[in-house]
């Protein structure tokens, strides 16, 4: 067979861009910076269910993965502001195409897995 | 701000979507069935570097997903092969989508991180 290196490869690559976007927190943040620029206390209460804490560890990582830009503005007290980098942008559209394979897909998966537990018991 | 919730909602949708292919494994098999219906020592050969233990997993985890479809033919012994179901071969498109971008940008990413580390340093 042909070509199963390159395969072997692509494969990875592939986890490896999907590792930037396999937290549930990444993906509300890259959804919500698409609409635009936001500060950290609009994130805060764009994403209800996430602690502080979490937050600023998701935006930094972000930040460190080159998705998300910050921009701290010099005024009393500091405004802290995020944004998507242009290649933070480059990942909405096939993000958002993955959202909506998934929109349309999770019943189809759950009536899959019962019907593989129940002829497995 | 409208429509969070609504927001929330599909990004743990997609945090779901996503689960399905986080794992690089199933990126492979979904990778290789793509080009046609593969026994499991074929898929073994052409993924080098999985252990049988871990393929049988994947597989196994794939088919309850209701991503590949598994047929046993009647020959002696046994021949078992698999194939991606019409759900799985949905999924292509986007996966291979989000491939290229992960092909584009892994570099860019790696630059990233070692100047976010650098410059904390």
């Amino acid at each position: 067979m042909a070509g199963i290196s390159n395969m072997q490869r692509r494969a990875f690559e592939a986890r490896d861009a999907i590792e930037l976007i396999s937290d549930k927190w990444r993906i509300a943040v890259l959804h919500l910076l698409a609409a635009g620029d936001l500060r950290t206390s609009e994130l805060q209460r764009a994403i209800l269910k996430v602690s502080p804490k979490v937050l600023t560890q998701t935006l930094r990582g972000m930040e460190r993965d080159g998705l998300i830009g910050r921009t701290v503005h010099p005024v009393s007290p500091p405004r802290v502001e995020y944004r998507l980098t242009v290649m933070g942008r480059s990942l909405i559209p096939p993000l958002r195409d993955l959202c909506h394979w998934a929109k349309d897909h999770v019943r189809e998966r759950d009536r899959a897995r019962r019907e593989f537990d129940s002829s497995k018991s």
